[in-house]
């Protein structure tokens, strides 16, 4: 349905027609100029050549800094969703089951399907604000379970999970030995202070990106810290599958930390001042959400709605929507991706309310 | 030993001394500016957002032209590494065998190893020209088997399979319904025509890579041509793991296409006359080698060398080599990468030739 969505939007784009797309992962923002001439400078000085599948020195340390930890626990990777493929696949290839929360990011369940892994969903509800149910996860996992797997902020939800959460997550995980794999790509323009699995020992995995926090979606860059021993396995298949990441991106990406708070803050502020401006339109209809700790999207529920139907119907109004089933049994939400300007968000959710009425 | 070498290559040169690389699988010519500037125009356009996991529309159409096939049969790849693996977990990962002619070249086989797939070898040998025995390969395939790569011209021996090997073994292929992955990253430079397993059909693979014809090993971006069945797995497996090379990327290969007599024919003509060299100066010494078809190694064989003795011995006098030994048991071979410029392949070899005395 999320392609459908996505498919229909580009064919009435392509006839001329003006649609708000709402239904966007990809931000409106360019990548900041001094990130693409930093790109371009190390392409002038040759550094197109093959390099460390570990990534390049440098851009390990500066990483290492940031989280406290030794250059030989971070790995550069072909974005996010590679480190989480390759790390599954290390964690799962010889069985054994994954324990997801909903909502989740479909990759993770498409690698364990091909994968062969068994995956074991725990459901969380907008009526408990989306908080993961400790109760709930203790009757999940088994001695098969080898990963669970947390997006923190949460794609759709932009929540948080709270302290004590994490902290109990992570005591299950330990009394279990079950490794965590803790995808926080949107930490570091977070409204609220989130917590990451790193600052609760050494022995889980955080993967990051860059795409996020500095507008580098289609650069493909991000890494993975975690124990030397794991990290020594990712970069052997690196080795086989991607050799590098182009040393000219990693040469941008370490442009983008030295930029790092005037960019992460500037993008920050706008989607606060989005997410704001939303909910302050939302709240004046019947639809339920919940505040959003982060960016980029809400996922609010309107009683009785067939949002697959509404999604369809709203898109010949002009507005691209997700509807919530493509995140698993949620047909009375709907996703909406604050990924546009404040104009176009404000036309579009308009239009939403009208529709609802 | 391969890393054994390089390792102690690199400490070397940062004591000061000088070491003449003729170990490295990466050459010395930049990438070209045009290609360079090519990216840069792209990046300023704002060409760094997500984008098709099957690549962009107009290279694949490009290709397509170039291979006489549909662009929903080729699907741009982070190099051809990227393709050869997860090609092989598509063909592999309910079990079977893998057949591969030796030489080969060390990611098919660690690949399989990590897939868990068995691997058959087929040795070659340099006293019948490094040709694949057709008997052999009838005795070495069986109904487990799913899959035959060849290198084509390989790496190392720069030898090109002749037209009657390539159908035979397609032949042996079809009887047995076996795919064939045909890895032909040297062909657009090589010295002799070389036929590709696409001219035998379409029931098989082709993977390239812009890395060795046009320069850019560190660019990270090649392509596989298949069945549209299999190219929509691939898809969707990129969906879940790079999401796509970057557009930037893909403009820059576009440019390489446009460029591609030139730069290919520049870069052929460079490493014919490097080859030339080598081998006029190597045919007046005892070491053995056949004439290379294509860029760009010789695997001379030294009767009785114990060629790990000799790489270190010989890295102690300024040259760094590759021992046979890193290819399978060819102990008596080592290989010479024609990556550096005439002078220092004319001083590398000199100081072999003597230190073989």
């Amino acid at each position: 349905m999320l392609y459908e969505i996505s498919e229909k939007t580009m064919k009435l784009v392509s006839e001329g027609k003006k649609v708000i797309k709402l239904n966007l992962g990809d931000p409106d923002q360019p990548t900041p100029n001094e990130i693409i001439e930093a790109a371009y400078e190390a392409m002038k000085q040759g550094k197109t050549k093959y390099s460390s599948s570990a990534g390049e020195k440098k851009l390990r340390e500066e990483l290492a800094n940031l989280h406290k930890v030794s250059a030989d626990n971070v790995v550069i990777s072909t974005g996010s969703k590679w480190a989480i493929f390759i790390l599954m696949y290390l964690l799962l290839k010889k069985g054994g089951n994954v324990v997801i929360p909903t909502l989740y990011w479909t990759a993770y369940e498409l690698t364990a399907k091909s994968l062969g892994a068994e995956t074991r969903f725990l459901r969380t509800e907008i009526d408990l604000e989306w908080k993961i149910d400790i109760e709930k996860l203790k009757d999940l996992v088994d001695r098969r379970t080898r990963l669970i797997i947390l997006n923190n902020p949460n794609n759709p939800t932009s929540k948080v999970i709270d302290e004590k959460t994490l902290d109990e997550i992570v005591q299950i995980a330990k009394d279990k030995g079950i490794t965590i794999l803790s995808d926080e790509v949107y930490s570091d323009i977070s409204f609220v202070e989130t917590k990451s699995v790193l600052d609760c020992g050494n022995d889980h995995i955080l993967v990051k990106s860059f795409s996020k926090t500095y507008a580098m979606t289609g650069w493909r860059v991000g890494y993975a810290v975690m124990g030397k021993g794991l990290a020594e396995k990712m970069v052997k298949l690196n080795q086989i599958t991607l050799t590098n990441v182009p040393v000219f991106i990693q040469e941008a990406a370490l442009k983008a930390l030295e930029l790092r708070e005037e960019i992460a803050n500037r993008i920050r502020e706008e989607y606060r001042r989005r997410a704001d401006l939303a909910c302050e339109i939302l709240s004046k209809t019947k639809v339920r959400f919940s505040k959003p700790d982060a960016p980029f999207h809400l996922f609010p529920k309107y009683e009785g709605l067939d949002s697959e139907r509404f999604a369809l119907d709203l898109l010949d109004e002009g507005v691209a929507i997700t509807p919530g089933t493509a995140f698993g049994e949620y047909r009375e939400h709907f996703r909406i991706a604050l990924t546009v300007s404040e104009e176009e968000i404000e036309l579009g959710l308009k239009k939403i309310c009208e529709a609802l009425k």
